[in-house]
């Protein structure tokens, strides 16, 4: 196996962008900060990131977007349960927001709202990130024999859920509208599945 | 009516604080930028906010959580049919978003997620303002017979539902979330209410 020294000096200087970013937002975030953090040379982040601050907020976000696209991947698997992946899924959150002190939780949603009007390049990427979330869910959903123009509804409404619990829960500082809004996000999920399972059966027996 | 002239340049820093801060963030809106944008002489931001830009920070959020508040408080007026309400709500949203380039969504989200975990004055006017939306939406439904308890988490659905969805609006350049979620989060307070009805005339007729 080969590692490069410059592929991981790449990978830290992401990473200590991505946890500044998410903790206290891309604006406020100075590039000496990021090279402070990850114990970067001066030149090297102009070396990896040519455009600068914007290039390597476009990374954070194609970064984040893609560990939490596997995160979400990893409660709701082919085949699974999607009302308890979506249970779980909320679950996991609240206990990861209140472990982390209320500072972790969506990787992107911060620089996403800073940089909507902004910056293109980066209005873009979080858009990509974002509906890469909403394929796998569809594609579950649909898998669970929901119809996919409401299984693609149903992702959206699990999204909007989310994205705002974390909000209130970090300004709040209790994981309480996490499970709130888990908890209606799994109704909303068990309906819909066991309308489709009706629908099927229906049909099995007509 | 005495209006002092001191009080009007006040809240023209207020309303271009509010603004630049909605649209591109706290930490990258500059305090040059807020004085430029309202017309103030440089002394008067210090003037008026001793505490600088943290104290103008919390003032903005105080501001802009009052005058959405006002806003829900139009929609869910007191005996109003709190379905029709939560549609109509976000539809107005909808049409609000798009109308405005998907740069004005929430007044305050991207401020509190900024300022979250790193100015706690700032984390606890987010939070008061946010309360300050759920104890409106809460007094509405519970008005609407449905138990208190329920009435609370409803409204934290709906508040979620509705941040999540500015969230993906913004960055998809799309109203088409803020409309999903506004379809879920009326079925959510439909059921929530005829549920509390069917009960009422339970007990009536028992």
């Amino acid at each position: 196996m080969t590692v490069s020294v410059t592929t991981s000096t790449r990978e830290r200087i992401l990473l200590a962008a991505s946890e500044l970013f998410r903790r206290q937002g891309y604006a406020a975030t100075g590039l000496k900060a990021i090279l402070a953090a990850s114990d970067a040379p001066y030149g090297s982040l102009y070396h990896f990131f040519p455009g600068g601050k914007e290039e390597l907020g476009v990374a954070v976000l194609d970064a984040g977007g893609a560990v939490y696209r596997e995160l979400v991947e990893q409660f709701f698997v082919p085949g699974g349960d999607v009302v308890r992946a979506t249970r779980d899924f909320f679950e996991g959150a609240a206990v990861m927001i209140e472990d982390t002190g209320y500072a972790d939780a969506c990787p992107i949603a911060t620089i996403a709202l800073e940089t909507a009007s902004t910056s293109e390049p980066m209005r873009r990427a979080s858009a990509i990130a974002f509906e890469s979330w909403l394929d796998v869910l569809t594609d579950r959903f649909a898998e669970a024999r929901i119809p996919r123009r409401r299984a693609r509804e149903l992702a959206v409404e699990l999204f909007c859920a989310i994205e705002g619990a974390f909000l209130l829960s970090r300004a709040t500082r209790s994981p309480e509208p996490v499970r709130i809004a888990g908890r209606a996000a799994s109704d909303s999920v068990r309906q819909a599945r066991d309308r489709a399972l009706a629908r099927g059966s229906t049909k099995r027996t007509s």
